[in-house]
């Protein structure tokens, strides 16, 4: 274990699912819950999770679903050492150059939850569409390529990002993914959408659809996050139900 | 006026528009009603319909906001004739091919309904994402093109369109529009929206946003259509309402 910060043992799905976090920096929350959540694996199927840092989406895709061949990539030797202490099979890699290992194996399922551009802290945005940097562009484009080259025909690939990105994503997709879906987020009844989980097919020829929005809260105002769960979601953090779409 | 079928003359915004169009053929229904309901244009500015039809979206929008300066494009003879009885000015051309005097003006506004892949007539589709055919595909990134050609600097273009082929529009407009908006239409609470307005700004810089769905009607069984829409939807069908967002 490399030095780090201080580091807690937090309960996902009610406990189904411990990991070991830093007290500061990026912690998991809802992102990789929902992630593993709309993942339709079965048993015996394999799972690759691009950037998996502490392991939170695969480790809890694998707690409701028994039997998953689990691995995970994560750029980080930090966060690849607290993956591997949480119990994932994981390679310490930058996605953009796999060990070959990695690279002659094809999965079932590939998932991932890249950096969110993180508004609260107020940096300037070079990441939303087509005035964006082109570096930060072709980085969310290469998530889904790298992951495309990774599934298996036929295998399903599973992204969660802020609404935002869609059509950065929707443009990373086209290419190499077909049959895509978006299952969008809402924090109330009304509201735009500011999260979204999007699934897509390798040789898929489906039409894209859009679904209608998943509502995060109850009611119309704010109170405690922790109280305010709809109850399908909070069906999802606290049992580990499966999110249909 | 060309030889055609027989016409109607039939009202729209409870009547404040009054529309010939042919008995059998293209008849303009609920999709042109809601482009024209969601522009925000002002007295004064002008407004270019891309595929008029016999100018219902155009009409209807000058309804709302008097003062507009109108102007379509229709391909087709027929309804270009139809559209110019309707009251509109309108140019007969192809959308690619504009005449000169028309290449030289830029507008404030531009509207679109796209030809729509007509699901009910059991044609195959060439039209549904990347394997679709490429003149097809082609067809549609066109229309958003001239459209950001004929737009001033910092002008709007919307378009209406099936939600299946969001992915093909966004992919037009990444390369010559910003602050895209999208605006989802749902028949029933919770159903998958098969509808959407895309607003997009010549020059705009802000993130993408996909807006809650509109309801189209009230409650979850299918009635006659007519009975049951929302108040929302009812205000801007027959009273000529604003549809905000």
């Amino acid at each position: 274990m490399s030095d780090g910060p201080e580091l807690s043992h937090d309960a996902f799905l009610g406990g189904k699912v411990m990991l070991w976090q830093p007290r500061v920096g990026y912690r998991s929350g809802l992102d990789p819950v929902l992630l593993a959540a709309s993942v339709p694996a079965k048993a015996g199927q394999s799972v690759l999770d691009l950037g998996c840092g502490a392991g939170a989406a695969a480790l809890c895709l694998g707690a409701r679903v028994p039997g998953l061949i689990l691995h995970g990539v994560e750029r980080q030797p930090y966060y690849a050492d607290l993956a591997a202490r949480n119990g994932l099979d994981v390679t310490c890699a930058d996605i953009t150059a796999l060990p070959m290992p990695l690279k002659e194996r094809s999965f079932d399922h590939v998932i991932a939850n890249p950096p969110f551009f993180d508004r609260a802290a107020g940096r300037p945005s070079p990441y939303s569409g087509r005035e964006g940097a082109l570096g930060e562009d072709t980085a969310l484009e290469a998530w889904v390529q790298i992951a495309a080259k990774r599934l298996r025909y036929r295998g399903l690939a599973h992204f969660v990002h802020r609404m935002a990105r869609l059509p950065d994503l929707l443009a990373g997709i086209r290419p190499v993914l077909g049959s895509v879906e978006v299952q969008p987020f809402s924090a109330r009844p009304g509201r735009a959408p500011e999260l979204c989980i999007i699934r897509a097919r390798k040789g898929g020829r489906a039409e894209f659809r859009l679904h209608f929005p998943r509502l995060l809260h109850r009611g119309e105002a704010h109170l405690r996050d922790a109280e305010s769960y709809t109850p399908e979601i909070k069906a999802v953090l606290r049992d580990g139900a499966a999110l249909e779409f």
